[in-house]
């Protein structure tokens, strides 16, 4: 089977090595490049070189961003040529667009590596629905911010120090919005959401990030026996479904408590498996690596998953209601005392919770808040 | 594609339901039943009736035990008919001759169900190893186990009070033994190790179970910050594999530590993907009947696992040393004080560590022993 790549930076020549020396009938055969990249005789500058090659059934995008990565994707999939990508900004974009183009052409959308780096998270979605519903799915998706929380926590270093630690180290990218905002979860989630509940998630899901979390907010949680963890979740019912973003003060007994440094642990509740978890490393490039060329040898021997959001479902805010604790200066309305400066609000939609912080970031610019679970959560 | 059961009992019902309401293209078309339980005219109580049917092409083994489980299954592979197995016992004990001879006929053995439950560890482990070696796995693969070390831990009663209130529960067979003494562990870690390593592990692994476990020992073990589970554990290298089943004293930071109830968490350590973990529900007629619909599922999509443990890894007990801590009665050799009562052993094999243990309850028949990890162990 030939293949493409489109780039060939860090990632590509990852997938590039691990193909040559463990996929067998495997071979990249073309490779898109700038112009003055052009290193290696299967490299070519020219789209068209590999969209006009016949030979060529699957291309592997390792470009990122949203264009050209995009329009490179879409031209791939009308040519009736599958693709794989580990780029979550541009299918949490682009999902609906990206999975009608592969019908209509008999092409495969493979997106492993988008969603949980090399962890089997994806693919292990898609099997559970073959006989269970997923209810719920949650979970620690950002290896960068979950890097920052666990050095916090185990450390007491506040998190401008322990950010640029993670920037030395290159856990962290020098503008480390995306993460720290929630901005990669938020496209994960989407992602994640799209494939359980099979529904092109809406876009503007409540989505809030670490940016303010102090070393006190740390120890304040950890004094009511709690761990503050990004979490990206989801859930459905009735035919409804809702997603979220937030930061999370979890239980120090939970599994999620106690991931370190910057793995991920992924959730699902399914009708008949029940719970699953996984754990693994979210990003670096062997992993992301191999869950793209993972979705090669899954193409080679016969997958070829379908999405088709056409059920339905109808977004309903009121799925995901919770108690939140917000630190900020003046006690938002309703709300009681949690501890010293920081509010409990009761019972409110995520997406309320939000406008609350929102709210609260207008009269204290370093606010923070974090949803509480319900004991019975998983 | 029509199939077969062999049983029809709570595990062979919940598959049968399974695939008439969610197995597309798939039919239960004969079931083996006991002459006197003949309740369905799918059933028969002749195996020849399905062994002669040409168009069966997969059998369920549903029954459990030893005998008549090896011989129906290995006439269904010599008749060509692939095999799903949830039976841990006969897998572990005949490895070997049914993955030889499903070779030989072109019929496929499939044995998710029979190591991690609803888990899907044996299909991700075959799917690591299809890109990445696989230097070492373990994992809490006990269910009844993990919920008397856990109840324990988290109430502070002691082993048979907790016992009790698991068989009363139904988490416990009325006979523990096979549990709590580590044979249902070391059959899963002899199927994990001939997956992972791709040999064909030997039967005579050093297994401890936890019978001997006190609430002073937990307490004792906490007071260290750790908490005991009973793990399976195997590991590769250079040509040489060992495993081993034994009470570990993990850091109360790990995430094993942290499993609740009945749960399950397998672990593996791969070349290019990193440490990976799975969690889920190790036993149960749901989950268990789900693994099984998967594996057939898997079947009808064209998945044919070949197991060929011809690579001839040797045996080799080295690969396995560690600290371990005896409470027990009389100091063991070349012992230094661990704590009151409780003595540590440095660097020695799991095998040497289970003669030790052997030879301790010779003095103290209530001693007990746990592993102490190395500080770099994932």
């Amino acid at each position: 089977m030939k293949i493409a790549l489109l780039g060939h930076g860090v990632v590509g020549r990852g997938v590039d090595e691990i193909i040559a020396s463990r996929a067998k009938g495997v071979e990249v055969a073309r490779i898109l490049e700038l112009p003055d990249r052009l290193s290696d005789p299967r490299m070519t500058a020219n789209y068209d070189d590999i969209l006009h090659d016949p030979e060529i059934e699957l291309v592997i995008e390792c470009m990122g961003g949203l264009e050209p990565a995009h329009t490179f994707i879409m031209s791939a999939l009308n040519a009736g040529k599958s693709v794989v990508t580990s780029n979550k900004a541009v299918v949490a974009a682009y999902f609906e667009e990206f999975a009608a183009a592969a019908r209509e052409h008999g092409a495969a959308l493979l997106i492993e590596a988008s969603c949980g780096g090399g962890i089997p998270w994806i693919a292990s979605i898609e099997k559970v629905r073959r006989i269970d519903s997923v209810s719920s799915f949650s979970g620690i998706m950002n290896g960068t911010t979950n890097y920052l929380v666990d050095t916090m926590a185990k450390t007491g270093k506040d998190f401008d120090v322990v950010l640029r630690e993670a920037q030395a180290l290159g856990y962290a990218e020098r503008d480390p919005s995306d993460d720290i905002d929630g901005i990669d979860v938020r496209n994960k989630t989407i992602i994640a959401a799209s494939v359980a509940f099979n529904v092109a998630c809406r876009q503007d899901i409540p989505t809030a990030g670490i940016r303010n979390l102090t070393k006190a907010d740390m120890q304040m949680f950890a004094e009511h026996g709690r761990v503050v963890k990004l979490i990206g979740h989801g859930i459905q019912r009735d035919g409804h479904y809702a997603a979220a973003v937030e930061p999370v003060a979890l239980p120090q007994s939970s599994l999620e408590a106690h991931v370190p440094a910057n793995f991920n642990l992924v959730s699902l509740e399914g009708s008949t498996v029940g719970p699953l978890k996984f754990y693994g490393q979210g990003a670096g490039s062997l992993p992301t690596g191999n869950a793209m060329v993972q979705d090669v040898l899954d193409f080679q021997a016969g997958r070829r998953p379908v999405y088709d959001f056409s059920a339905g479902l109808e977004y309903d805010p009121m799925l995901l209601v919770s108690n939140y604790v917000f630190r900020t200066a003046v006690a938002p309305e309703g709300s009681e005392r949690y501890d010293e400066g920081s509010w409990l609000v009761r019972s409110v939609t995520a997406a309320h919770a939000r406008e609350i912080f929102t709210y609260a970031l207008e009269s204290d610019p370093t606010s923070f808040y974090a949803r509480l679970p319900w004991e019975d959560e998983a």
